[in-house]
Formats: structure tokens, C-alpha cells, sequence
């Protein structure tokens, strides 16, 4: 008898998280059970009592999961954990909630290191003069052009996205320092400095923030701290836009102290009349750092090995595990669309 | 007594290539004769005779040569190697030729590796979205977007410069493929795979063309070539326009075959009605790549490293020797300004 | 008021594991209370309903452990899991079980570098040659030597031991093949090839048996796998000896099949008269792997680090967790001596 | 009509250092004139004359070069440069010289890195107490036991050997610090510091020796540097006896100073009853660290890669030149056998 899953992957669909391949697998060894998320509660409670996985994040109560009695893990393949369940009952219970955040690790580190490289060099400024006719050419065009290597770096957060940026930094030898909360410093021994939030920002030339919003977190990169960086020294924002004071860093660039990068905004879309899209020295992305094709079939991947696992009675490896102490504590916005 | 450094180093200068601190030590340890290039056969027999190194690529008859009987090694700054001295006559004596344009290969492998991630992400484009509100949000921006990680990279082109660039992509774990007729392949392993310019052609994601100009390459990236690539695939010009068939080259990017960037141009400037400047998905930086003031003071220290060197009696070791074999195939032009 | 902390780490001490000003700032902060592991049930149930840390791996019934009422973690300093505290219940109460085995994995890895290096190159016996003036020098000294470099590596587990080999064996670009029914592909891309244990014994030079022992894998590598072994080749065997056939390994290194190391023994210490011991190609180390006194002091630290985190409300990252699912597996024997 | 090569390699022969395959394409390409080094004068003029490569190091006059008129590239295949041709007049003519030591710079390396463990670890003594039924089980057994992760690596002389050695040290992220007096700073840069030999001797736990021997530096490392190591810490010498005062590095293992191994000696052999024999703490090996059959192999495909170079009238990459300001300064001592 094939294990029951319960699909429920809103926004995403299991089409967008598997290929074709892997799909016809996983309803050739398993019973897939597709349904919206307000359907669960009306499932019969014989089909309840089979399910072994969800895949996807629906609203759950303490009576829903109590016939969920086979239940061994949750699947969030949105990545970001709403509090729409009992946390500390799957806990108890050793149910796993796990996510796949961790596929967006490589497309954001990569735009993230050509966000920076784009301040670095000024390449879409230079592109824009040689569409209009008025490029400098040579030593001329690079007023204000840095290198990388051997550069200064700072990263706001160090989870997974972290990691993926270290790495492709590796090649440019950079003095990294490192400011996470959570983590301890040997966590972090052999990729950078572990450096107070201060010191950070008195200090490097490349700033990157990949901090989540948590309860704990909002707005912390204040202006005061935004206004410790050296002249001509440079910010790229890649996580959430509520970490940071949006308007003090929008000040920061129209005085010509900084240049600076985003990928998240504090409205999503930003209004049409927004003065920063014409601000210079802010180079802007629209949220799109993530979401590559690529990317939501390797979350199927993921899911697919960690089911293997969970099917020999071992714990998932390869999606990261929501943390009993920390789960409450996340607050990034799910995504409505993908 | 001090040794005699003649210095005629146009288009750079001393007070570009070396940090005040430096020229003064220079200045301090060598007697040092500045001159414009045609001063050079007015000085007397006595102060040519007592001429050690020469700091420039003036030109230099047999005649000439003669009188420099103690000239040991010349630093060609610019680092093109011109046809105006007797190289066999060098070589034979034992004075070495030495260039410093290694101080150019990281700026250009970061400008490099910044051209590829806005062709893989569309930086450039997505910016210019977002100042005309016209951008798209989310996976709907990303039409085309790829990753670097572990994608096919081909390298045209292995000197300091490949090197560079392969190790900044170190943490991108790309599958190299490699062509330089002058290197052997054992000087490539570990590195990528030594292969023939139809392969790579065939088969990259994503192709860096990093060959300088010699009397038997120009052109040789013809429209054939170009038309082997993958579509979607892109090409990033660096070294010289010389090498590749550069109408060919745009009109793959206006069918949409491929997407290009280049740093380089047939002529400099471009002319200002040239359709290249306005054509999306090619995007263009004016000669900028090498010319960072920072590395015009890497000079200054190469060559104040080698002179150490020389000054024991050992070979150069830092700036790269002109080759007996190589020297009169070089045809890259020297730059007119820094 | 300070938190209380129960101590009972025998065979460990806090002296052997902590710096004296590690151990002193520990008893600064917390309530830290020194019992042999016969002595917990006779605490006073007041001070057993404050102990907020356990350092050790004292037995804990249930009645026990009901009194530890705001137990939070319990740091096994041993390191290897006893079948002595009802761990469902602890995972059921969020109770982290961690262990600090991560320390040993360092210097195993050296010393399995070592071990592998001298079998490679008869570095022992060599030597001993030398004392004895039979020592052959040159090309006539090297009859079965062979080079790590780009050589075929089996590694058998995969666990911390594993990657920290893997890391010491990067500048040699080993080809590495690796068996670990615990771990999914992803988790060992980027290392090695995931392989079955028959295509590892088919097609390596050097093996290295690194596998916790665990209820499902006694003796697996058996004599079959053994004879599959190339000609010439080697294991090195860390990890416990109930893995293997130990008298099947005898025997290929008898007959001149295989060379083997192994610091690990059916019996600790081995019979005196055992003939193992005067077995040529048979290189012996006596248990001594893991125990070096830097790493006991590393312990300490990774305790230290975790408390902080838990202090604060976080979970711990720093030491191992135990797993729910498979913490009931383990049978690695404990040390009873350090 | 094929190029002519001028065979003399003795002691090696185109057999040891030629694959079957890569011999029988040599004599399919060439035509290869086997000589005995004292044969060659008598060659007739026109053999001589069209002598395009020599395979070897034989003597050669001046008289003999005149003769060898298109003479373009000498291999020395046993790799230290004898005194025994005119280098100055080649270096004139532009002929390259060029050895294959480079050969050897991997198989010493890893000698190197065994000897280095066996002394951090005591794999030798462990075995041989294992052996004598002395053996000491877990920490008792490790007393002197140092790991090599982090540790502070002195390096003597930085050619292909020391960069080989860095290489597979890399894992264990050394402090390394460099004395190497033909090197100029920015050479070393990235690989470790470059310090004197005062300050490596007096903080390194591990020095390695790897200085070939020169006019200038018989016997620099003298008793005097050896008493500043640190207790306990320990050395090993790879290159030439010659470098180091051999006596004084004997004294200071027997005093308990430090640990000592070395694969050279100031007599190969050694007399049969010296006292180094059955000195412990010194770990002996006979000259046996590059004689690789491997390595004579790898011999033969730099030679014939750089004659594809060279007959394209490029210059010859692979093999490392001789260099007209240190070729008569080599003076370790070729070998008389493989």
C-alpha cells in the first residue's frame, strides 16, 4: 500500500516544483491526494488518518491534526513559515515541518554579486551613457570604479543565501566581517570575522544585507547606522525591505554618500511615481533575485530526497528544518504569487 | 654610486604608476633621468653608457642599443609590445623586456564576470524597467534568466587574464572549456578542458573571448562560429575587437540568437549614429575594464619589485618577460591615453 | 539567579574538557552542581526542578526526568549515545540531546591522512629498514609506492569524520567515491560520488572506513567486499572494528592482496601474542585517533557556545543533535577511559 | 623530413621516462640519433648539423655548439644543471635549456606531509610499541600528539616543491610562513608570509626544508637557527643534506629539542653505524621522495609537450627554463642513479 500525501503547495503547484519525470513518480509511489486548502477539514477522516506528508502549508487546527495521526512531516514548499498551525504539538509530536528556501540561496547570492559588481563598476550607468552618446572612455569612465578582491565585505545575516554568497566571493579573496544574532562564532570561523553590527558599518566597502525579518529585527539597520559608512562605499539589500530604514537609505543615496542596490521594497509593486526610480546611484530590481524556473524544480528535488529518507524511518536531510525555538519568531511575508 | 633608470614612460607617468612614497624611495635608490622618447639620442655616450633599466617602450635603434651598454632590463609600462626596437639584439645581449599588463587581468576578470551575471540576469534591462515603470515583479521578470552555478563556460584565450577569471568562478564550479593555441594541455588541467574553438562553441552557456590581437588570429571568431552558439547563450568581448568578426557578432544579438556584452571596440569611440548603441541585449561598456587608478600603483610595485631583483643579480620574476618566440606576433595596440 | 547546570561527565571531567578560565566564568555564571551519576536520584527535588543544563550521560528514568522539569538540554560530552534515558520522551518535551563528538573528527582525519600516507609510501617500514641497515635507497626503495594525487578514494560513512578527510584531501583532487545509506545525492555532490560498496571496493586505491557502528551494519564489510579490493590497494579503518570482517582483513594483508592501517581493534588492547602484531603491511595504532588533549578542551568550548544560545532562547548549533529517528541506532561502544 | 633529437640521457634512458606508446610516436616524429655522452663528438658535421633537440645533459664545448647549428631546446631530464656547457653562449643563441624536476615537486611533497604526520602523531614509535606488545592505548598513548590544522608551518625555499606542498597542506589552513631569497613578496602573497629565517625558526611548530643547494647557501641553516625552535617542535628536510648543519640537527633530537625527519643525507648511504640509525625522534627515509616510476613517466610528457610548442616555433612551457643569472649557481649534486 502506497503512503498517502496530502498536496496542497499554494502558490506554488507541483507541476512548478517537479518535472514531468519526477511527477509521474511520485504518484507512481505514492497516493497523491491534490486538494485547495480549505478542502483538508472536509476530507473524510479514513483519508486523514492515512496521510503521511503534506506538501504545501495549509491552515491547520489542533483537531485537523489530531486525525493527521500518521502525519511525519510538512513540506513547505512556500519557504516561509506562516503561524496558520500548532507548532509546539507538531513538535511534541515529532511531526517535521521543513522548507525549501534554501534552492533561492544560489540565484540570490549570484544577482547579489552582480548587483555588487554593478556598483563596483558602474555598468549600467556606463551602458545607459553609451546608449545616449555620452560615454567616457578609459581611466576616464571609472571616477569612482573599485575591485572586489581583496575588498572589505560586510554580510547583515548569515543563513543559506550567506553561505552561497561566501562561496562565490571565495575567488575574491574578501576580509569578510559578519553580524547573525543566532549564531555562534564558531559557526562562522573560516568565512569571516563575527563583528558587531557597528563595526561592520564603520568598516566595509560592500555591504550585503540577507537578514530575514523576524519579531525581533524590524528596521534595525536605522540611519545611524547607515550613516557610519565610509564615502563611496556601497549597500545591496537581497532579503526583506522591512530590516532596514527604507527612506534613510533612500537619503543616504541622493546625498551621494553611498551607492546602493535592491531587490525587495517596502511596497511591492513600488508606486509609479516614486522618486526613487529616477534616483541615480540606486540600482533597482523588481523582486526577482529567486524566482528562476530552475529553482522550483530543484525544490521538488529536495522534497523528493527528503521523502526517501522519511520512507526508511530516517529524519530529512535536505530541506531545512523549522526550529521548535524559532519558528514563532519568523515573520518574512510569504509570497502570494510565485 | 646609484644605478641610472632612464624613464620615458608616455602615456603613463611616474607620478601614475608609483605612490608618492614609492617614486620618492625610487628616486631615492636610482638616479633617474626623465625624458620625452625623442630626448633619448640626445643624452651624451656617458649617460647612456651608465643606463641600467629603461622605464617605457621608447624607440630604439642598433645605434642606440649599442651605447646602452649596461642596460639590463627595459619595464614596458603600457604593456603592448611595439614594434620599435631590435628584440633579437635584446634577447641575444641578455636584457630583458618585461611587461606589467598583469596588473589589468582582475579588473577586467571582474568586469568580465560583472557582464556575465547582468546577461544571465538582466540587470542592466530590469533597471531600466523599474526607472520607466515598466518592470515586471517576480518569476514573470525572469523570462531568461540563468544561473552561472556549474553552467558551461568557455574561455577563448589563457593568459593572466583566464587565470584571473577562472578564479573568481572558482565558487561557481563551472565546466570549463578552454582554447589557446599556445598553450600546452597539461598547462590546463585542473583548470578546465583543453578544446577546440567548434566545441566550445557548441557547447557554452556562456563565452569569454580573452585573446589578445597576434598577426594570426584576427578575426578568427568568424560568423560561423558565432553561429554554432546555443540559443540564449551569451558572449562577453574583453581583449580586442580585432579578434572577432564584430558585425557578425551583433547580428547575432539583433535576431536574438545570442546576448552579448563587450568592453571593447573596431573603432574608439564608436561612431554616434552606429545602430550597436541602441540594440537591446547587447550590452556595452567603453574600454573601461582595465583602467583603474589602482592598478596603475600595482605597476609601480611590480616594477619596483623587479628591480630588486635585478639589483641582486637575479631575473625578473614579477612583470611578465617578453618571449624571443612570441615578442613580434604580438599586435594589440598600445593605448594613446591611460 | 543563575541557572543550575548538573554535572556528572564522567569519564570526562570539567577539568579535562574546559580551559581553567573557560571553567571558571562557567561557575561564575551558572549554578554548577558536581555529582557522580548514582547521585542524581538522591537531589533534592527542588534542586533537581531547577537544573536547566545536564553536562554528561547519566541515566535518567522517567520519574527522574518528570522532577527535571526545566530541563533543556543535555550535552553528552562522552559522545557516543548510551540506551540509558527514555529519549522520546526528551525529543516529546523538546529536550535537546547533543554530543560533542564533533571534536574527534579533526585529528582522525589527520592521523587517517598519516596512516593512508605511510601506507602509500612505506614510510614505517622504510624507517625501520634504516635502523637496521637494510634500507634500499632510490627508485629501489619505492616498489609499491604510489602517489594520493588524483588517486581513487572509497570513503564508507559520511558523517563528520568524513568531511573533515574530505577538506584535508582537497589539494590532492582525489577522485572520491562514497557510501552512506543515511545520507541523500544532494548531501554528497560537490564532494564525491555517491556509490554502491561494491563499485567502492571494485575501484579504489585507498578506502578509508569511517562508519559509526549502528543496530543495522555489524560486520557489512564483509570478506566478499574485501576480495574485490584491486591488487596493491589499501583500507584504513577508524571508526570501530565491529564494522568489518577483522579476520577476512587479516587475511588479505597475509596474503599480500591489500595493505591495511587501522587504529581500532576487536579487543582493546589486543591479545599479546596476537599474530596481527608482527604482520608486515599491517600498519597499528593503538585506539589513539581521537584522544588528543586540544580536543578535549574543543568540547568545553562547543558546550560553552551552545549554553549561550540556549540562555538566549535559541537552539543549539553548535554540538550534534540527537535524532529521533535514529539516536535508538547507535551502538558505537563508549569509551570507558579517555 | 622529421626534426633530429639527440638522445643522451643517461642516467635515466627514453624507456624509464617514455611510455611504449609515447616512444614509438617519438621515433614516428623524430628522427632519434641514441648516443653515450662521449659519442657525440664523433658524429659527422652533418648529423650534427641537423640536431634540432637534445634529450640529456652531455658535455658540450664550444667547438661541439658551433657544429649544432639549428640546436633549439636541451631537456635535461635528470634535472640539477652540471657545469659542464658553455650556458652562455645558449642563453645567447636563444637554444633553451630546460629540466623536468618538476616532476618530482608532488611525490616529495607527499613524503613530505607523511613524514610531517608520522612526526605529529608518533606513527612510527605507536606501530613499533604495537609490535613489541608496549603499545599505550587512547590519550596515554598520545603525550606528544599536535595536530597540523592551523598550525604554524615554516617553509625553507619556495620552488614547485614548496607550492606543491602548500597545495595539500591547504586543507589544513596552515599559518605558513616563507623564507625563500630569489622570491620577491607579492610572489608569495596569498600563500603565506614571507618572513626571515630568524623569525620562521623561532615560531613554527613544523618546518619543512625544500631550498635546493646553491653557491650561496651550503650549511645556512645552522646550529644556531636550530636552537631557536620551539620545544617540541619538529622539522623535515626534503631537498639536500648540504643546507642544513646536519650535526647540529642530530643534537638537537637526541637533546629532546625537538623531532626530526629527513629523506637526504651528508653521506647516501650512510655508514652503517651511525648513530642516527637508532636515534629516536628522528624518522629516516633513503632518499627515496621523488624516485616515483610514476614520476620518470610524467618526465617524458613534458618533454614531448614542449616539443609540440617547440616545433610550432613557440617556446617551450611545460619543462622550467634555466636562467641565464642563476644557472651556475645550482649546485645540488645530480644523481648517479635512478
Amino acid at each position: 500500500m502506497k503512503p498517502t500525501i496530502l498536496s496542497a503547495p499554494h502558490p506554488r503547484s507541483l507541476e512548478l516544483i517537479f518535472t514531468a519525470k519526477r511527477l509521474a513518480q511520485l504518484r507512481d509511489s505514492y497516493e497523491v491526494i491534490e486538494v485547495s486548502e480549505d478542502e483538508i477539514a472536509n476530507l473524510s477522516p479514513q483519508v486523514l488518518a492515512q496521510v503521511r506528508y503534506i506538501i504545501g502549508q495549509p491552515p491547520l487546527d489542533h483537531l485537523l491534526l489530531e486525525q493527521l495521526k500518521q502525519l511525519k512531516c510538512i513540506f513547505n514548499v512556500e519557504s516561509n513559515l506562516m503561524d496558520n498551525m500548532p507548532y509546539d504539538t507538531l513538535f511534541e509530536r515529532g511531526i517535521h515541518v521543513v522548507t525549501t528556501g534554501a534552492v533561492f540561496a544560489q540565484p540570490v547570492a549570484e544577482l547579489a554579486l552582480g548587483l555588487a559588481l554593478d556598483l563596483s563598476r558602474q555598468i549600467t550607468a556606463a551602458h545607459q551613457a553609451f546608449e545616449n552618446g555620452t560615454e567616457k572612455w578609459g581611466l576616464e569612465g571609472n571616477p569612482q570604479a573599485k575591485l572586489l578582491f581583496n575588498s572589505r565585505v560586510g554580510m547583515i545575516g548569515f543563513g543559506d543565501l550567506g553561505k552561497a554568497l561566501a562561496t562565490i566571493l571565495t575567488g575574491f579573496k574578501p576580509q569578510i566581517k559578519i553580524y547573525d544574532p543566532w549564531l555562534p562564532n564558531s559557526f562562522l570561523s573560516g568565512i569571516g570575522t563575527p563583528s558587531s553590527l557597528e563595526d561592520i558599518f564603520d568598516s566595509s566597502d560592500m555591504i550585503f544585507v540577507l537578514a530575514a525579518v523576524t519579531t525581533e529585527n524590524q528596521h534595525f539597520i536605522n540611519a545611524d547606522l547607515i550613516a557610519r559608512m565610509p564615502q563611496g562605499s556601497s549597500l545591496v539589500l537581497l532579503s526583506r525591505a522591512e530590516v532596514i530604514d527604507f527612506p534613510a537609505l533612500i537619503n543616504a543615496v541622493e546625498k551621494g554618500h553611498i551607492t546602493a542596490a535592491s531587490d525587495v521594497w517596502p511596497l511591492e509593486p513600488m508606486p509609479a511615481d516614486h522618486p526613487v526610480r529616477q534616483l541615480p546611484g540606486f540600482l533597482k530590481s523588481a523582486h526577482r533575485a529567486g524566482a528562476l524556473q530552475q529553482c522550483f524544480e530543484d525544490m521538488g528535488e529536495m522534497v523528493w530526497e527528503d521523502l526517501q529518507l522519511l520512507d526508511r524511518g530516517l529524519p530529512p536531510l535536505v530541506c531545512k528544518r523549522a526550529q521548535r525555538e524559532t519558528a514563532s519568531k519568523m515573520q518574512s511575508k510569504p509570497v502570494s504569487e510565485n
